[in-house]
């Protein structure tokens, strides 16, 4: 009988090998893909592309163990060389070759340079053909970047005590109301597709204290903006015995100083490659709604033309706002009108036409909604049918309430906003893997 | 200006810091839910519950600055009382009340005892009653387990140079094909919910050689079973520059090694709740299909009906043959039939019947499926043709071969599934949160 014991070591030789062990004056064999072949007389350069980064390879005439005008890029090859200090190379070393194994070729080649430093198409063609302009070192960086916050969402999270849940998309109703859910037809049942994990991780308040969730939310949002996804990844997180809402804000500050040390640590390189700033996330300033809305009224010369609502220019201008009198990239709006928040939220005490919420702004952009929740079941069936609703169509959610729940808030976070605004890009596209939006559902 | 920055230290006391530190005597506040109140003459006995566990406090008459018969169990509430050590209680101490805070309570008492060691009641009940019922210990603890399954499959898999990545769930279309998917209609277009990220993820191999995701899958199968969900969370990694498919059983039997090692280490506490020895993972027996097929054949007197296709009963047959033989739970059934896999499994050089492809048994339930996969475009292109398929209808997928991939495999795991088999439950609703079967949406 045959076992199988684990991981075996690869006849391969890693970079981060290399960059920590002794391999001057070596020969390894070393795989990746062939990025591009610059043919320089007597010699050739080739740059193999992996996981890591680019690696140079040179290869010099009058070598026949292998043919180098023979091999295309795209290929996936085991290239057998000597390593030879290189300071001019990426990593600093560079690979003489002597043979060259072909694993797999391409059938055509690239219909677009992904070995260009900087895609030189359009937004629409990139997409496209996302699953090669990906292979793009720069493209690749952004998606390790999200990985990053990704991570150090988590790990944070797990440190101060949250477990990790799974909570199902395919729902009965959305926690957020409207008409932008999508609607499917379920064992001939009406069901949506979830438009956060609202009730599901206040549920489970009830049996961890503190719950967070990583995971797909779905919007069937009809106008194609900028800033808007059909699906994006949303980082949630809720928490139980908090005192005030600002114990949520706090919480998320804290995260967000995490996720920049992580990536100042462990993704140094792509920082380097995208030119990316860190912002500082030390004090983030937190404003109510109202005052928000003065002090941009003021200091831009605008009329508050209603005080229950946020325009998309004023919360562009809060941001820059913040950013000129306090150097700050973030802002918490703090306070939001009842009627613009779901009818779970709770109200202020001190003014029950706003609630004890919040959105967090990042260069003017919304990247995080939440703030403290009703824990009180009298209270939200109160607010339910203030507002219309028929409780009797969320039963299994008020069931919590109903039977006891601590007083607890949360938030979510849109993962590709936050990287967008993290990488100075202006479309929402640049930081989703496989955007969804009206005209796109492939690739 | 207000500002945020960061979490401040809590007035109230956790149970890690009363284990860590010198408590002894002094007084703490503890939140936390009550589980149980008991009378007992001039004592009562209260249980808080917290995320880590239940704690014990004792209340004694003639204490008037609060009434324990006034208390409701869930309601939230914080405790004031000095710590004393007490063996027989949960985490060796208890908390000799002096006063008590009610921050929350709940409307009505539950319709069923959460606070029993074991609920007493139907699975039927138990799911109905889901947002309450979760709220019992033991019920906790299984998902906490899943927690640790999910985290170490991350951690490890990172510690091995993968990525990270999040796809589309709306989709196009379905990666396996077949009638058990649901549609849905995206803004005039048809659209399916991903069965698996099997495209997605080859296509991350391109761009940073090794990639994982853990997300949900939708599988519209119409029948109930114990073992099938219609929606369930799908931990999958793919992995480039294989030599062969056993990378992929070893990557995975490493992945294991390194779970049951962080279950042992981090979540012994609710191992011991449910009672559950950790299989043994330091070897995986693997064993060919056909072998399989007539080594169960033999041993229990079975005749081979159909060389092709393996019937629940042997797969489950299997499971004890290797039980038996080996002492092993787990078993990888190698070089499935090419008719049973989709279209992108590479065929086996040897014998084009069989495939590339595993199965990872556990106790007799199939919780993985993996293989490597075709890579050359012309061989998948004649493959689809030989199948009657058109390549056309997936293009973008298409494209990765088209360009160059190299030599690449991976794998699915049913999360509620392994957690199935390593908690001995016996239906898979046991082991998800939410379930979502042919007659269940809600809760």
């Amino acid at each position: 009988m045959k076992f199988i014991s684990g991981v075996k070591p690869k006849e391969t030789t890693e970079v981060t090998q290399i960059l920590t062990g002794s391999y001057e004056g070596k020969t390894v064999k070393m795989e990746g893909s062939i990025h591009t072949i610059r043919a320089m007389g007597e010699m050739s350069f080739l740059v193999l592309r992996k996981a890591e980064g680019l690696i140079q390879c040179v290869c010099r005439q009058g070598n026949t163990d292998y043919d180098v005008k023979a091999l295309k890029e795209e290929s996936a090859v085991i290239v057998t060389g000597v390593v030879k200090q290189e300071e001019r190379a990426p990593f600093g070393f560079e690979i003489h070759v002597t043979a060259i194994e072909v694993l797999s070729e391409p059938a055509e080649i690239l219909p677009i340079a992904v070995s260009k430093w900087k895609l030189n198409t359009s937004l629409e063609t990139k997409l496209h053909l996302r699953p090669i302009t990906l292979r793009n070192p720069l493209e690749r960086a952004k998606f390790r970047i999200q990985e990053g916050i990704v991570r150090g969402f988590r790990d944070f999270l797990h440190s101060q005590g949250f477990t990790e849940i799974h909570t199902p998309k395919i729902v009965a109703r959305g926690a957020e109301g409207g008409s932008n859910v999508f609607k499917l037809d379920y064992f001939n049942k009406k069901a949506e597709l979830g438009q956060s994990p609202q009730f599901y991780k206040q549920t489970m308040v009830g049996v961890y204290d503190r719950v967070f969730e990583a995971a797909p939310v779905f919007r069937a949002e009809k106008h194609n903006t900028t800033r808007h996804l059909n699906e994006y990844t949303s980082l949630d997180f809720e928490m139980g015995y908090i005192s005030g809402f600002e114990e949520i804000m706090e919480m998320e500050t804290a995260m967000l100083q995490y996720v920049m040390k992580l990536l100042e640590k462990e993704y140094q390189r792509e920082l380097t490659m995208l030119q990316i700033t860190l912002p500082n996330v030390e004090q983030i300033p937190a404003v109510p709604f109202a005052k928000a809305k003065e002090l941009v009224a003021d200091k831009y010369n605008r009329k508050i033309r209603n005080p229950y609502d946020l325009e998309p220019e004023e919360e562009q201008l809060i941001g820059t706002y913040f950013k000129e009198e306090f150097d700050s990239d973030f802002v918490f709006v703090t306070h939001y009108p009842s009627k613009k928040r779901p009818f779970y939220a709770m109200d202020d005490p001190a003014d029950s036409k706003f609630t004890l919420s919040f959105d967090l702004l990042f260069k003017g952009l919304e990247v995080t909604t939440g703030g403290q929740r009703i824990h009180d079941y009298h209270t939200i069936i109160k607010k339910m049918e203030a507002r219309g609703m028929n409780p009797e169509e969320i039963e299994s959610y008020l069931m919590i309430f109903k039977y006891g729940m601590p007083p607890h808030g949360g938030l979510g976070i849109g993962l590709e906003r936050l990287t967008m605004r993290l990488l100075d890009e202006h479309n929402i596209r640049e930081t989703t893997l496989f955007p969804r939006d009206v005209t796109r559902l492939e690739p």
